[in-house]
């Protein structure tokens, strides 16, 4: 069976390399139209030279792109808000989906839940499309059972505004699930240069690293007696995502329900 | 309940340690006495100044030992056909065991797990008593799924005389049961230096460092589409099989069969 | 003083991106000319859409070019032998002369230190541009004379062909120069996996992996007693050399002879 | 040359190491006396049991000890005020002075001076004897004179009370000489867990990590264009200070005055 797929978000950065990756791809995939919410009646060869030869149209509302071409998969890298809503009718039209936004309010992903339950048609909202950062944050639950003695240190380029990163944060938030609650470190411990022994959560340190020569890592180190497990995940650039939105939409067609995560389908 | 330990080979560096650990412990276990090859009649405040205030008796009769002390839980670090012998004694004598020596052959270890069965009495071999290295070995292999692309590195100090370590031979085992067979690397690769891309099992590489100054440490890297999931696990001291021997003694009594490896027990 | 430079080589990686250095910065450099083996007579803005406001012209001709310009300040990152010719027409006519290229022979060296010395020209011949990885050298061959037991690991993406790289043959060569030879490991040590132990050369050792997500980096390891030094480059993009052509620009408009190696300015 | 030593501190952690190396050495080196602040008149291996086979007299005043033994160096690992006195005395009798002590006052390292001075008598106050620290800190040093971003990262066993390290502090202080100041980061950088973005001296963040199973490591990192530069040192044990205790002793008896640090000798 070939898949016919339907792509929002043609112009972020997401997006493009989506393109890339879908106009490149050998596989059953093939992309026959996006949804923008301007290019309205364009091609994709109109938007950038890198796409000269890529006929592919340019709708900017979805019921009309649904009914126009022949499709079976939808794959939504807008915004938050349009995502919402082409995905909706995307269910509606018993097209299955793959949402790749973060941001989707609970009552949103409540209503794509009843939708996908109701038309029997799968869909998959995917926050986080990175396998090798899935890997990890599983990993460190399940290490932190063992080992509750754990420390994050997260690395980025210097121009990187939030610290600690949101995959930190997402880290300690599992690894708090499982964790035994211990006080670490030192009773004694002081601070000779405030902010040494970094930010805190639950007894767990976390260091953010921001230097010019970097692109995106995380490490996750555990300490037991006299040995340490570390777990780190390097990105260098965000084709790293491509392998984890292959992944969903591999998925996403055995479905008939929604799922949040693309975690549930890497076990 | 408590749980009174005999302890076979008391003279071995793990046997050393574990003896430190279980004398120390504020816990259940309770360290009744010891079987040892030599030394029958003698207590382990004779064997070594460290132990000067430890009664403990030594037998160098395991059937014996069974019968004069009261006893519930066996743990032989002693060597392999020592091990086998005690262990089969202890399970006709209903007490639960832990094996933690490597080289059990599948005849011996079939006897014993025949032995446990119709006892109904708990058994553990436990090859590896290190569940970081449990653990890295599992993320390895996990990982692998989605990375077929891997290498691995173990570091050890300069006295170690065989490379690769049996640890790294364990987890390509465990890599191969699931990994992709694929080609890794360039088809054009060429060597200009004899052995720079190291060893090779089914195509991933492995290398061995050997340095003063390291003790033992192993890294598994997994590559991706511009990401890399490093997996590394470092031990300092003999001290860190020490949690696993713990994890297996709370184990054991929980069960009526023979279980082979500590790895069922780290889920 | 305005240095205005002229740059030979502008469509490989090395010219495209110091093109792009050298328009955006806002020192004293101004790029007024290219030197290429074809298209003399167009503009730099004819080449490529990235350079679509670049007026700058281009010369087959480096006599040529060196008469219409007003140039005191040559870079060569072509080829080879271009870079010869052009370098020495360029110190002929009294102009500061940075040669990019590797793979010159001694005699071309020789010649062209005699025009500079003439000429009482500066000219500096670098083959390596990045000043992280001539740290990493200076360090790793200071290091060895006090820990003289070095393992280095160097990692590539996949479609590297030959292994070990460049860098890390030149690190052993610079090596080689002051550490004692010892023996390195233990005199027992064997190989269960042939080429387990990595390549070596006069005791050390050496290692390459190749993964994809890799980019180039390279780690030495030096081991002392309970004690280990470990030093790290990781380069992510050519960009990464802008930072040395700089510091030579700077530099060589102080010389009167030439000068090889960009090491000799880093101290 | 034979060298007689005596050594001050047999006791402390230090010394005991100490006096292992220096019998177990077949080098020039002959451990001859020891000074201690209580055992006068009894021997070394009424000590301690591991110095069983050592006959090796212990003096409580160090004039005394001077002018029984037949000494030429003298090795103070003792405390702070002891040694200042022992070192004086030592100097005072044309013996040559290693002062293994940090916390020094200016005042007493001047009096040393002098009395070196005057007595024509080489003496070295090295208050760090790891070679590896030493070389890990003149290379970031020097580093940061072209990678002015820098980030360290110290990691010590969770019982350490002081966060950062005295290492690291030294560190920063060196790189604080050399390093063009910058701001470091986004100017828009905020931290949503405070501590997050570690400590700061002059725009360098530093990050201290505490974890059962670490021994003491340091990492610092230097960040550049598209490029990454780190120096990494790991003690796993005093026995490291050995080498250096070595090279003090070796460097020490070339000298006619008082050199402060071992730096001084790593070129």
């Amino acid at each position: 069976m070939t898949f016919n797929i339907v792509l929002a978000g043609p112009r972020g950065r997401m997006g493009r390399e989506t393109i890339k990756m879908l106009t490149k791809n050998t596989s059953d995939f093939n992309l026959v139209a996006c949804i923008d919410n301007k290019n309205g009646g364009k091609k994709l060869k109109d938007l950038d030279s890198e796409f000269f030869n890529l006929e592919i149209p340019i709708f900017e509302n979805p019921l009309q792109c649904f009914e126009k071409v022949n499709t079976n998969l939808f794959l939504d890298l807008s915004v938050t808000n349009a995502s919402f809503n082409n995905s909706k009718i995307a269910l509606q039209n018993l097209i299955y989906t793959v949402v790749g936004v973060s941001g989707l309010e609970h009552e949103q992903i409540s209503q794509l839940a009843v939708e996908a339950e109701e038309t029997q048609t799968g869909c998959i909202i995917a926050p986080n499309f990175s396998i090798g950062a899935i890997l990890m944050m599983q990993f460190s639950q399940k290490a932190a059972k063992y080992f509750p003695n754990v420390e994050i240190i997260e690395k980025h380029h210097d121009n990187k505004v939030d610290a600690p990163s949101g995959t930190l944060i997402n880290t300690i938030d599992l690894i708090k699930k499982v964790r035994e609650t211990i006080t670490q470190g030192s009773p004694q411990e002081s601070e000779n240069i405030i902010g040494a022994r970094g930010g805190e959560v639950d007894g767990m340190r976390l260091h953010s690293v921001r230097l010019p020569g970097l692109v995106a890592q995380q490490e996750v180190m555990l300490g037991g007696s006299k040995q340490m497990l570390t777990i780190k995940h390097e990105s260098f650039h965000r084709e790293s995502f491509m392998e984890g939105i292959q992944l969903a939409l591999k998925e996403v067609i055995n479905l008939k329900t929604l799922v949040y995560g693309l975690d549930n389908f890497i076990e």
